[in-house]
């Protein structure tokens, strides 16, 4: 069972992340270690004692569809009561209106061990936090005056529509569409696919955020308009009103998150209300929706990313348990005995030992990739005289901690099933369901490969790609101050961040080159291996800050030879990723020919 | 929808694993090449046009146990007796028993088909040939006479049973008992896991091969017996008798190929029969059952390896077809206009098509991987002069075609449900199964960490080292050929194939020479780096070798821009898994620290 790591988590943020210096520096406000510590402690409790029990049976019931009602897996509803109950919804919101105004790295780090306790369960609240941040930066004071205390209070649940069967990936082509009324407010009509939490049983209302397109809107992107559309309308008194004209028409039927109802939703088709149409009130400016959407889609995406980060966590924590357990056969060197007949723990098989080092290097560098994100995106509103910088940081690191932490999710996943053996084929072993929750993870939020072409095209440029390059500077950094550390545990960790580093600088010089000479498409075909890239060596950067972190709490062996692993091992493969980012692009467009 | 790669199959065994040659050297007995061309292509109508329908069925019904019952998903009945009534069950069988000799290269190119189509499906008949293999070989002419025929035929099916709960990867520590009856027949007793179509209503009889141990067997693998088990005993006129005293008494809720019955079998409880103990007939000699075992086991790892190839074709095929369907976004370059307001298929983007590459690639490397390994297989038994040899190569490709082929059916399908985004996480979708059915196979039939154990120390010795050498010569050939034939559609293929094999040829002798020094446990430490890089230079160099024969079938231009591809992208990791065998030892010991 899953037992959340406080310790590596409080380290991760401190010493890794920067939280530690950002608190010293002044630019946390009041929050103190001791503050960080209590909370940490406290949402580590809920989610490994409350939570996690629970996550496996929302796998096995999973949500159903009942005569056109949502119903939560057993339990979830009391769960989510006292989740709320709490105070942990609102960890980040505006103090104006119930929230904490606590840190995003705070609400990073107690994401990742709602996300590792049950993914389906946290999703519900992830959206929630995203519809509160949009609406916070883009509503009317009237809006937020209706509705943010309760979504902050959790009372409410927020939920984002942008997919429709036509427009995932590309959103300019959605059809549904938005009319105008006399009184201010609009009707909606249209469908929603893979609406996430989009009808449930565990609050009273829910506020769902819809992009539509106005009957004069422009085409494509610029056309787009979002609108906040409630379940139940809400009187001026707060009390909730009629149903409104939109209903969950069916549940997707997914190879995992089985507990998190994925809706198909349907607006303005005149099942409920005396006119047709959901009623609906404009957030933000009409045809400005894609904008407001993009406050909720980037910090979305850093809680997507967190999710890899949350199930590699409890894949490995359950993998390593088991390789401890179970014997079978002996280990070159194995001298011990006892009951099995002289087996050995499958751990002190080299082989076991490898994909468990894998993994856990793997989890522990994502997660500081996630932490270090927020730590920009909480500068980037909090730094009195950098908000530009951290902006800039924060925009970077978006992607790649979405992108590489939910490929680790999915990796180390199959890891923790191979270590499994046999049992981890079986489903009652609950090995197999992280792999199953985790293949979302690259796709949502914009696929992996968005993201690529995010960081490539958008990111990079930053600065006319100043800020990568001082970034990569603060990393050699690192790499120097391991070097002069001297400590003989890191073995040849210096050397090799060095040259992982290389190869981050070559690469990325390579790919602004192709920019400014306008062949898109040869950078693009690299941009997938450089996202990859990029998130190793900040692995092997922040595995090594951490090595070398003064933190008397005795895992300074198990860091420091943990990151020696990494450096030994996964960060070999740069060298080949810049290969096929500066190389292989011209195979690739040749080979179409293979795909015919 | 499926659709057999015939051609494909075909061309890969003529010009790339050797079947023409074989042919022409006569070797393949009366075999030539317009039958193996009926025979592919009659058994490819049946995988696509009957077997792959049911296949999905198979997939979401499930097999069920219902009073004791194994019911077979809609479909599956009629479908194996039209199946075995093609003949399909005996190509390899001998002819003395009803089969039709054939080779093994062409068993496994049909048993591709059958995975391909469905997984759970293909694994009953595999088991089945598994179990004639070990009879013909050990069993006695009184068994071989009542058994043999109606399992060539299809009428009966067979199983392996070995797993029990605390033996798995290591059998010596099994506790089935058997017990010696004057009659020269046994009584078995025990219980044994995770076995496949243990029970099912396909036929009339199911023929159990089980080992176990006698009470007076010495411990451990020395002491183990293999036994016939039959489900019904069968009389001397050949009709069926009792009910023998074995049953199954669970099956297994697995992450996929749920249309196979993976059983939990209860043997000699008394649930049957008038005395305790379900009837046996000893195989082969007592306390030899092990070398009886691995007889069908080693064929059966070359089977398995198949269902990884299988999955990925499967999946592949899946998602090219999705991939020019869908639209969305514009990729670089694109000027098509049309009913989707300009959008792109998505294979025009450059990340999706290398995606798509990349399994293409990987898939038909693993493929011509497996029908080497069978060739080698078929020449070891058929070949004039030079038995040993193909005996040695044989053992030496079978892990790597076990562990590199479906550690490839994992990562494609994968792959393939990152194609299908969001679509590719719904059931519905079909994609989502490949991974499901995939994730089994780099685990049964002794995990892939087994087989790169028994690659390093069991194969690689071979000879004295002089076989993996002369094996690497005959690549380097490739390699030479390649830069020969001056193919500008080929790239740089020469040179990276040349430095994957300089890698694969270090490694190789790295480890040899830590065996001969006894340093077993450094060797093991680097065996599945060490195993991946084997099967990454076998596919560049199959590919090689395919791109540089003689067809004139007109896929001269896609073999070659796929080998390319490859060799351009795919082959520059086998540097960083060099890297990874030969000073990844010393930092995994080091940091068992960290998993502590």
């Amino acid at each position: 069972m899953y037992n959340a790591p406080v310790r590596d988590i409080v380290f991760t943020l401190n010493h890794v992340a920067g939280l530690e210096g950002a608190i010293q520096s002044g630019s946390m406000g009041e929050l103190g270690p001791d503050l960080v510590d209590a909370i940490l402690e406290e949402a580590g409790r809920f989610a490994s004692q409350e939570m996690a029990p629970l996550g496996e049976i929302g796998d096995k019931q999973g949500a159903r569809l009942i005569d056109g009602k949502v119903r939560s897996p057993d339990g979830w509803v009391d769960l989510y009561k006292s989740w709320r109950e709490g105070g942990w919804n609102g960890l980040t919101a505006p103090e104006a209106f119930g929230g904490q105004a606590l840190p995003h790295m705070l609400n990073v780090a107690t994401l990742e061990m709602w996300n590792s306790a049950s993914m389906g369960f946290a999703l519900g609240p992830t959206l929630t936090i995203g519809a509160i941040e949009a609406l916070h930066a883009h509503g009317s004071e009237a809006l937020k005056a209706k509705y943010l205390e309760k979504l902050v209070s959790g009372e409410w649940t927020g939920t984002m529509n942008l997919t429709e069967p036509h427009a995932g990936s590309d959103l300019g082509v959605l059809k549904t569409r938005a009319e105008r009324r006399d009184d201010g407010t609009y009707r909606i009509f249209g469908q929603k696919i893979y609406i996430t939490w989009g009808e449930h049983d565990a609050a009273d209302n829910i506020i769902h955020l819809v992009l539509a397109r106005l009957p004069d809107a422009p085409a494509g992107t610029r056309g787009i308009s979002l609108f906040l559309v409630p379940k139940f309308l809400v009187n001026e008194d707060g009390s909730l009103g009629e149903r409104n004209d939109l209903f969950c028409h069916s549940l997707e039927n997914k190879l995992g998150i089985h507990g998190s109802p994925t809706c198909t939703m349907i607006y303005g088709d005149g099942r409920y209300g005396s006119e047709k149409g959901a009623i609906g009130w404009l957030v933000g400016e009409e045809n400005k929706g894609l904008a407001c959407m993009f406050t909720m889609m980037n910090n979305a995406r850093l809680a997507v990313g967190i999710q890899g980060v949350a199930v590699a966590e409890a894949a490995t924590q359950k993998a390593i348990a088991y390789a401890k357990e179970r014997t079978q056969g002996k280990a070159p060197g194995w001298t011990g005995q006892g009951q099995s007949g002289g087996m050995s723990p499958i751990i002190e098989h080299p082989d076991v030992a490898r994909m468990l080092l894998t993994m856990k290097a793997l989890t522990q560098g994502s997660r500081a990739i996630c932490y270090a994100c927020a730590h920009a995106l909480d500068l980037s509103h909090r730094s009195a005289d950098a908000k530009s910088h951290w902006e800039q940081r924060a925009a970077l690191l978006t992607p790649i901690a979405k992108a590489f932490s939910t490929d680790v999710g999915v990796d180390v996943a199959s890891l923790g099933i191979q270590v499994h053996g046999g049992m981890g084929f079986i489903e009652e072993t609950g090995a197999a369901r992280y792999l199953r929750d985790a293949r979302i993870a690259p796709i949502y939020e914009g696929t992996n490969g968005i993201q690529a072409i995010d960081l490539v095209t958008r990111k990079l440029p930053l600065g006319n790609g100043d800020h990568v390059r001082g970034f990569i500077v603060e990393l050699r950094a690192i790499a120097e101050a391991v070097r002069l550390s001297n400590k003989p545990d890191l073995g040849e960790t210096a050397e090799r961040l060095v040259r992982a580093l290389d190869d981050l600088t070559e690469t990325t010089e390579w790919l602004l080159a192709r920019l400014a000479e306008g062949k898109t498409a040869e950078a693009l075909a690299g941009a997938t291996p450089y996202q990859r890239l990029f998130g190793l060596a900040l692995t092997g950067a922040y595995l090594a800050k951490g090595a070398i972190a003064q933190a008397d709490d005795g895992s300074e062996l198990a860091r420091a030879s943990l990151c020696r692993f990494a450096a030994e091992n996964l960060l070999s493969e740069t060298a080949a990723l810049k290969d096929r980012v500066m190389t292989g692009a011209a195979s690739l467009e040749a080979a179409r020919a293979a795909l015919a």
